[in-house]
């Protein structure tokens, strides 16, 4: 029963991503994104996005990536990933995901942390297949929003092609589509 | 490449989820909880709750079914459970969820289609396990949210024992930790 009472207080700590802001807007939506309906989207996008990466990989395992990834946001908050990935906000991340973790059962903890260890560091054919997708629905924000996010933080072309080109680590077939629409955004202007 | 422009379509078009309200508000949170953000909670809360499924699950198949059980409220809207069962609002969500899964590239809609008639017949262990999850992030809501939206909506104690009791058909072990909650709502007159 206590094991029990573990998870349902983990289930209610997590609650706090839901009120975590993102930097981008959904499509047809006047209000930012929050890290767990980002969550939620990733990994669907993912699951149909599958028979496009580059290497055999385990969706299930990318599925679970994806839903722990951005957990240290509770802790941390979001930081727009164009001034975002430094070591020292990594090292807090990983520190508020192990706090998280903590709470649940003894046991839990490991695997999910060494999944999002995963993820962070890229260098699996399932973490460059989740770190590919991460990044599609920001970019389709804005896409489909005028650049809002783009303008607003004063991003320019060039760091949003060289950002966004490790979605051809994970898929050169999802990567080609994508650029296709950022050079379609460069000719309207909406990306500068 | 127009594979996967169907599948970015399909992307863009489940992004409406995330403008369906619930009935209850995220613990702490001021504001109804959305349908999205909601699907990450479950399929988060059950990949921890694994352990305590009363017959053996595949976890990546419930994780599947929760990541897209809620698709038909993009066309049909949220309705409180304690009055949305029935034959018509099923067979209106499942119009929707083909709606939005026609989308996808031909032959991938099928085998989603089959995961959500699953979860909704519930007949299936991964079914129950993945219907008793969904029923937690709601009850915790009102247990730590003073009873918000069964008081709103005047659902009684007796309804919510009742409808709430399939989470045994899943884990024994959860709605025994859940009834002990709900017990105690009882006694504290939060839940009448």
């Amino acid at each position: 029963m206590e094991k029990i009472e573990n998870v349902l207080n983990f289930i209610v700590e997590i609650e706090k991503l839901k009120n975590v802001l993102r930097k981008t807007k959904p499509v047809g939506l006047d209000r930012y994104e929050n890290s767990a309906e980002h969550s939620w989207h990733v990994c669907l996008s993912a699951l149909m996005l599958k028979d496009f990466a580059n290497e055999p990989i385990n969706i299930d395992r990318v599925i679970k990536m994806l839903l722990i990834h951005d957990l240290g946001e509770i802790d941390v908050g979001d930081t727009i990933i164009y001034a975002s990935e430094t070591k020292k906000l990594k090292a807090e991340e990983a520190a508020g995901v192990k706090r998280i973790l903590s709470i649940l059962p003894e046991g839990m903890e490991e695997g999910c942390m060494e999944l999002w260890h995963e993820f962070e560091a890229g260098e699996t054919s399932d973490a460059r297949f989740a770190r590919a997708i991460d990044r599609v629905p920001p970019l389709l924000h804005n896409l489909h929003g005028d650049g809002h996010s783009w303008r607003k933080h004063g991003v320019s072309k060039e760091r949003v092609f060289e950002l966004n080109q490790r979605i051809e680590l994970g898929s050169k077939e999802l990567w080609a589509a994508i650029r296709d629409k950022l050079e379609e955004a460069v000719e309207s202007g909406v990306l500068k």
